[in-house]
């Protein structure tokens, strides 16, 4: 067969039910096959319960040209996948030779005895294929089932990656896949979904639809995603991405998974420059974002975190008439902030915030959710005044991505400001 | 109906079906059925495909009471739960006025213009009632179609969580639900699961079924749960609670969803203390996990982030000849910050850590994961030095959380350290 095959997922155990366990295996197994052009149609996850297992088996065996079954495969007694797939397929269970091999042998090296519960672990659906499991006990299997080719991995997330490449490479040969799907991923700071997708269904009606355009909404960053599963579709794709450009080209951090931070770095590492930051209502947020980078001593010294008046006095020179006649929530005082920082660092850029993160502490005047952001170098420092009024945690993020993206858009030489400001600015 | 609903999940959304997002929801929507007895019996994940979609939606609903729709409720075209419920419940869509109102007022207060993009949220399936979303522009809707009530909630985690208590009491309502779970959730740090796992069949082989253990594994925190859903089973669930306590007790951060920085500052408060840090390789997060809780400014005056050697010379006084001599990862350098901390700060308490996250800077002296912490006042510094060789982000992450704990000790007086200390000593 030289066609697409229809992929579907079974996954299994009582924890993914109860909401013990956060199921991470589908999005290993969907990002491995994302490299052959295959994105799984459908999954459904099932406890361990042997009448709607075999149900559910038999009706997506039915249904589905590839169908990956995880979990189950262990050696206790809700481990239902090996019983349940022989019933399916009418064969029964026997013991595998090699199975029982590699039990011996990992049993072995371990020092342990052979018992009944590991040894049940050799009990297969008969005339299966062994899927080696290099880093634990159960080995995989796989099996064709009314057309459609069954592969069972255990749902320890270690031993399913172990397992993946070897069953990549079996689904390429059965399936003669050559394609490669082609995935181009923006990542972008200051704009919201809605408004993305607007300005785009507005200045582009004639979207190609070959060009799958999709957006993933996470704190602080918005993806956008292009795909594409044919190489002559790829003009087209990159007319898209000008189009993308043109509408928001100071809104994109970078490809990829490039966050604001690594931006941040990048970009002063190639210019020579080194950044500081002193914080109020980040409480250590910005800091946090940029030594989460690998490599980010190159152009961050350190940073300040200034909570209390006392030290953005003490540490950052604030002085003490600006704390008392402005606030520490004020223009003048971030401005002051981002001076003290480079005094205190050397560094040759820095930014500052201070602002009310809530729940307590906002006022008619200045509410919960008012910042202050400050940025500059010894030369010039601009500042604006934004509100974000949503939970705490959630404002820090933001603010702190907010502060990043000022120093990015300055190192690139970007005059504007990102649509988020002009949506929230205050003052 | 007084007996117990059939209820199954349909999670939407392309970045489920691809790898880009692991689902989180359904395990955040299981945990709060089980405070009412109930377990979802079965869940499906589908890409934003309309007519597999409509396929689904109407297959569910012929064979679930309750079916709770999770995605597709946002301004984009890829957003098609409103649509697709819809057509399967046979009244296609119209403007909801609460729906409207909602994104008005939504609109208003964060100075948006109300868009057609943002006004599609408002056309929802004829009939339907609102289940109000109070952090975000989508609201929520259920129906009841083929004698299913079907709910259909927001894909962000945020707006869920939000509207879940809501739905929650709808369905107490809706199937006479008296039953009340009673769970108790304790947050541990410094055990791993498996060990508490063993210690507990060890040491309490008679442990009595009917209170349900069952752990849940976040970095940093440990979370212990124990579970009874009858009322006469509160003194055998007592008696575990002892037990625990005797095994586990200074683990034992708080109950509920406590987490470090909440109870050191909690600590903090009730003994009249401040408290400080000054990190390297951390970067911001011991500070930024403390400022994430409201009040922290309480007893947190500030920290210091000196990545570079010169940042921990200038600002905290760590001699130039112990960072030549000794290195920046050493007791004397951690030592030397602790001290410049609280001269600083003014603080009565700091922690200090210097280490190597990786995944460069490793030597065979010093590997990548070690890491140096010092705590203590103006009168005693007491050191450790760790080893914790994993990934960037988590080494951050957990010797981040180590340092808050060592202070959570301190200021309650305990005298030993967490069992990952015994673990991970390297010096």
């Amino acid at each position: 067969m030289a066609q697409t095959p229809r992929v579907q997922l079974l996954l299994t155990g009582d924890e993914l039910m109860s909401g013990d366990t956060v199921d991470s295996n589908s999005a290993l197994i969907a990002r491995e096959l994302s490299g052959l052009g295959l994105t799984p149609c459908r999954r459904v996850t099932l406890g361990d319960d042997r009448d709607a297992l075999a149900r559910e088996m038999a009706a997506l065996a039915d249904d589905a040209d590839v169908l990956i079954v995880n979990g189950g495969l262990g050696p206790t007694i809700d481990d239902l996948t090996a019983a349940v797939l022989g019933e399916v397929a009418g064969h029964g269970l026997e013991e595998h030779p090699d199975a029982l091999d590699h039990l011996e042998i990992w049993c072995k090296k371990r020092n342990l005895l052979l018992n009944d519960a590991n040894r049940k672990q050799a009990m297969l659906p008969a005339g299966c294929t062994i899927i080696p499991n290099p880093v634990g006990s159960a080995v995989g299997f796989s099996l064709v089932v009314n057309n459609c080719l069954i592969m069972c991995t255990p749902g320890v997330p270690g031993e399913l990656r172990a397992m993946l490449p070897v069953m990549v490479q079996r689904l390429r040969e059965e399936f003669g896949i050559t394609l490669q799907k082609d995935v181009l991923r923006l990542q972008t700071f200051g704009l919201g979904e809605s408004t993305a997708q607007q300005l785009l269904v507005d200045n582009h009606p004639d979207w190609p639809p070959e060009v799958v355009l999709s957006f993933r909404a996470g704190a602080p960053q918005l993806e956008i995603k292009l795909s594409i599963t044919r190489a002559e579709d790829r003009p087209r794709r990159d007319q898209c991405y000008e189009w993308l450009k043109a509408l928001f080209g100071d809104h994109i951090i970078g490809e990829g998974d490039t966050r604001i931070a690594e931006a941040v770095i990048d970009q002063a590492r190639d210019a020579g420059l080194t950044i500081t930051c002193a914080e109020s209502c980040t409480g250590g947020m910005i800091a946090s974002m940029l030594t989460q980078i690998a490599g980010a001593s190159d152009v961050f010294p350190g940073g300040f975190v200034t909570y209390s008046n006392a030290l953005k006095e003490s540490i950052l020179g604030v002085p003490a008439e600006t704390l008392k006649s402005e606030g520490a929530v004020s223009e003048a005082t971030v401005k002051a902030m981002v001076r003290g920082a480079l005094d205190a660092s050397g560094a040759d850029l820095a930014v500052a915030v201070s602002g009310i993160a809530g729940p307590g502490g906002g006022s008619n005047d200045k509410p919960v959710g008012t910042v202050w952001l400050a940025w500059g170098d010894r030369d010039a420092v601009e500042t604006v005044c934004l509100c974000w009024p949503v939970e705490r945690v959630l404002f820090q993020t933001m603010v702190a991505a907010a502060g990043l993206d000022v120093l990015r858009r300055k190192l690139a030489g970007i005059q504007n400001q990102s649509r988020y400001f002009d949506q929230r600015r205050l003052r």
